[in-house]
This record gives C-alpha cells, structure tokens and sequence, in this order.
C-alpha cells in the first residue's frame, strides 16, 4: 500500500476497494496495517458485531443471507466477513457456500469478506477484530462475522462477538454436533434452522432445558432458542429482533462494554504474540539446532525452550 | 509430585500409575515436568509414533482398537494417546468413543490415555510430544496418538508423527470431509474404512487420484489408499503392514529423523510460547487497562501490544 492514509481517507468515504484494501493490510499484518489501526480505532465502536457460528451443514451461509437481506430491508449497511477454516483446511466446499450470497453482490450497501488464516497459529485471533474495525469505522451498522464452528481457533474468532448466535439443525446427529454444549456455553441467542423438519420441536425442546440449566446472575441475559427456517423465510424476522434485542439490553447493563474488552484484549495478545512468535521464526536455524539436540537426547525440550527464550532477551523469571 | 526421579524410576520399570502420574505432569506443565524431561529425552527415540485422525464418525476408534489388537499379536507393547477435542468442546459424544477400547484395558502391554487441551491456545502443542516421549521412553514399541480431525489445532497435534494415517469412510458426504484435502496433504497412509459400504471403491479411486496429483520427489513415499473394515477386521493386517513399511522407508531415506526434528521443534516453540503467554497473563491487569483504551478509541492495538510487550522486556526490533 503506497499510500495509507489516502486508502483509509478513501475507505471512509465508502470506497468499496479501499476498504477491501485495508482489509486486506490487517490479514497480512503489512507495515500499514498500523497506521490503519492507528487512524481507525478512535472512529470505531458504533457497529453491531454479530457472530454466527454451527456446524457445517446447518445452514450458516443461508442463514446469513437470510438476515442480511432483513437488515438491508430495514436501511441497516451490513459488512460479512467469512471465516475459512484455517490451513491445513482448503475448505474449497465450504467457499462454494459464499456463492450462496451472490444475491447481495450488486447491493453497494452489503460488504462480503472471506478470510483464512494461512496457516498462521492464532492468525485470525488478531485479524478479525483488525477487520472488523475497519468495517465498523467506515460506518456499516451490522458486522457479521461467519465460522463454522468446529475447532478452537475458529470458534474463538467469533466468541468476543457483541452478539452470538449459535445455529443448530434438527437430525444432524449428536455425533457431529458433538460440540453442542461447547457452543451453547458462547451463544447469546440460539437458532434451530430447518425448524420444518422433524425432531425441531425436539431439538428446541432439548436445546432449551441445556440452556435453563446454566447459573445465570440476576439481570443477566438467557439465550433464547428460536425455530427458524432460512430456506423458506419463517422465524427470521423474530430472530433480528432477538438479536437487536440482545445489543439493547447488554449495552444497557455494561455487559457489551466488556464484551468489548474482552475483544480487545485477545485482540492485543494476539498481537504481541504474533510479534513474539516473529521472533521465534527469525531465530528458525537456531531452533532447528536445539531441536536436533532435543531429539539427539543431549538436551530436553525446557532447556532447549529456556535457552531459546534468553536468546531472544526474554529472560526467565525467577521463581 | 513429590519424587520427580523415584516416579521417573518407577515408570521405566513398567508402572502403569507412575507412567500415568508423569503424563499427567507433563500434561499440567508441574515443575516436575522440566526434571521428567530432562531425564526421559535421552531415553526416548525408539518407539514408532503413529498419528490417526479423520473426521468424526469415520471409525477412528474402532480402527485405533482394531490396530492395537493386531499390534499386540505381534507381542508389540502399544500406548494410545486419545487427544479429545479442547475446550469450548466438553465432548461428550466423542469420549463415550473410549468405552471401546475397553476390550484392551486388562492387557499389561496396551497403556491408554485421554488428554484435553483445557482451554490452553496450542496447549496441546506443547504436551502431547511431552507424553509421547515419555511413552517412548517408558519401552512402548508404538505409541498412537489419535484425534478427531476437525480443526487446525487438532490436526497439528498428529501432523509430527513419525507416520500419520488418515482414515475416511464413504458416503458421509463432502461437507463434513470438507478438510479432505487438508487431511491428505499430512497423511503417509490413506485407509478408507466401511470398505463394504457402498461408494467404497469410488472413494479408493478418488482419494487416489488425488494423492497422484500430488507432486513427489524422487524417492519420496507415496501415500497408499487401502480399503479397511474395522468392524470386521479386513484389511487391518495390510495396513499394519504398511505402517510398518512407512516407517522403514523414511528411517532409511532420512525422512523419518526430518520429522522427528520437526516434531521437536514445534515441541521447543510451544514450551517457549506458552512462557510468553504465561508473562502475558501474570500482566493481566495492564492487558485489561490498555484494552480498555482501546476500546475506548485512545490507543490502537499495535501500540497497546508494543507496550505490553516492552513491559515484559521484549523490546521492539529495529526494522
């Protein structure tokens, strides 16, 4: 990026290239990608950060349509950035699901971003809050961002959302929903998508009294579970107000704020992590040696580890 | 611990509950596990480390019990590591996959263990060589280390084995193999299981002709595909076979003490991370305070993360 300044000036006034741009700075972590955090952060903080994560094949991306279509309805300007799941998962059928959100492509009010991590451990941690807040400083309403929901890495990228939404599907099997109760634990709000379909009553049912279950402090938000179909348009309507709803009553309990916090500082960790673990990797030749010690049994992996830390200036603690 | 040394003792002997308490050090990250590794790593290097993993219900359990059986036939002494999904993934469904491995639990020669992460971020990396080295050292002829192959953390776990096997089954549909691709390109040993389901041979040939795309230097092991069926037993006797021969083939050609360098590596990068991200933590409070300024608009997040990180005493490099 030549000129980083002119690209945010540029981005802020809504060019859609520009703000593509800026996106695209944060992912790789370019030298601009500083300026932009710099020059953005003070006009963030005014979008809704929607999360939506499931399992695949409960219909996250038609989901996701389905509601962009219902906020663009109510004048809302709406940005998705799709998470693909992170190397070594090309994932090339799960970016065939973006095709399912062509219908919005000529909206110039609806922006679509997918991104993958590259392999990078922890790469999205630090990239996604980095482009959400691009898209929330150039003023669109809604920000949502879509993971599918079967990994730490990818459900992490979606927990310090403003609002969760988890999305079932009856029938799929408790085998590949195994991670149910993980994700009920991160859900605000909980759709059952294909409600039309057998076992939704059921699985509304079930899903309702695992949610009653939990300890809830006094004025906190219980995640209400929704029977929705994104297919043929039912209980959407419902479900953008639950999720409006959400922001409401967090923002006026304090619960947003350190939602946003929390955000923020897996944001910055991530980031001195990732400058640390830079660190590492300039000093590849080295670790290569001490790995070669380690499994020539001369050294053990503490030692090698501690040796490695001291090089690079981190000294041990004392205990 | 108490006697780091008199259970390191006990262990080499054959202990299964001195060999258990120290993977469970190891696990922790106790003090003791700087003096267990100390003392084990130049023990270590002789076991075979095999790596299982797939999507969920493809048969990996079956599979890994099925293989331990041939395995002990053969008067080989097997460890098993069954590495269950990390938090948010309580994981129910896929611990209850354990109850079949019971048909082994009164074998003297056949160790078992499950590990979870716990919420740690690469938590994983870091412990699982450490357990498997203290199996290797603690006699174990093959040490397997299975895990549900789901998400980038997960599948790093097993991307260092000496040999990975990948198993897939037919008819589960490309969505939830989605990872295929990813998959293959770690695996040194393709096994279709289910093998008399229909759609079993159309797999073979798929996932073959995938594998021959792949470009391979001269000499390099080509990863075979092999029809299996755990349930009834057939083709289990090839494909230990195989795993066998791959490890032959890479012992001879370099490729397998590349690996095991790598593997070491990755081992000496986690050790040395989660130091940093333990001095992160131990500044929680400033974390929280300079998160707070950036939501607040004060600060950004490249220069909250360069002054947390020069508060540790990680100074900034000069560019």
């Amino acid at each position: 990026m030549t000129d980083p300044e002119e690209t945010v000036a540029r981005a802020l006034q809504g060019d859609r290239r520009s703000q593509a741009r800026l996106i695209s700075a944060v992912e790789e972590r370019s030298e601009a990608a500083e300026i932009i955090g710099r020059q953005l952060a003070p006009l963030a903080g005014s979008a809704h950060i929607v999360g939506i994560t499931g399992a695949p094949g409960v219909g996250k991306s038609t989901t996701t349509s389905a509601l962009v279509g219902h906020w663009r309805e109510r004048g809302l300007r709406v940005a998705v950035v799709a998470i693909d799941p992170s190397s070594p998962f090309t994932g090339g059928a799960l970016l065939g699901d973006r095709v399912r959100m062509t219908e919005h492509s000529t909206d110039r009010n609806v922006f679509i971003r997918s991104m993958a991590a590259r392999g990078q451990l922890g790469g999205l941690s630090a990239a996604t809050p980095g482009a959400i807040r691009v898209l929330d400083a150039c003023g669109f309403d809604i920000v949502v961002v879509e993971t599918v929901g079967v990994g730490q890495n990818e459900v992490d990228v979606v927990r310090f959302a403003d609002t969760v939404l988890i999305l079932m599907a009856p029938g799929m099997g408790d085998r590949i929903q195994a991670n149910k109760a993980g994700l009920l634990e991160i859900g605000d709000v909980i759709a059952v998508n294909k409600s039309d379909r057998p076992g939704a009553a059921a699985a509304q049912r079930e899903l309702r009294a695992m949610i009653s279950a939990k300890p809830l402090a006094a004025g906190d938000w219980r995640p209400p579970v929704l029977g929705i179909s994104a297919a043929d348009g039912s209980g959407l309507p419902e479900l953008v107000e639950t999720l409006a709803e959400h922001q409401e009553v967090t923002a006026a309990s304090g619960h947003l704020a350190a939602r946003r916090a929390a955000r923020a500082s897996a944001e910055v960790a991530s980031l001195a992590e990732e400058a640390f673990m830079g660190r590492i990797s300039a000093n590849g030749e080295r670790l290569k040696t001490l790995a070669t010690q380690v499994t020539g049994g001369q050294l053990d992996p503490y030692a090698a580890a501690h040796t490695l830390l001291a090089e690079i200036g981190l000294e041990r603690e004392n205990r």
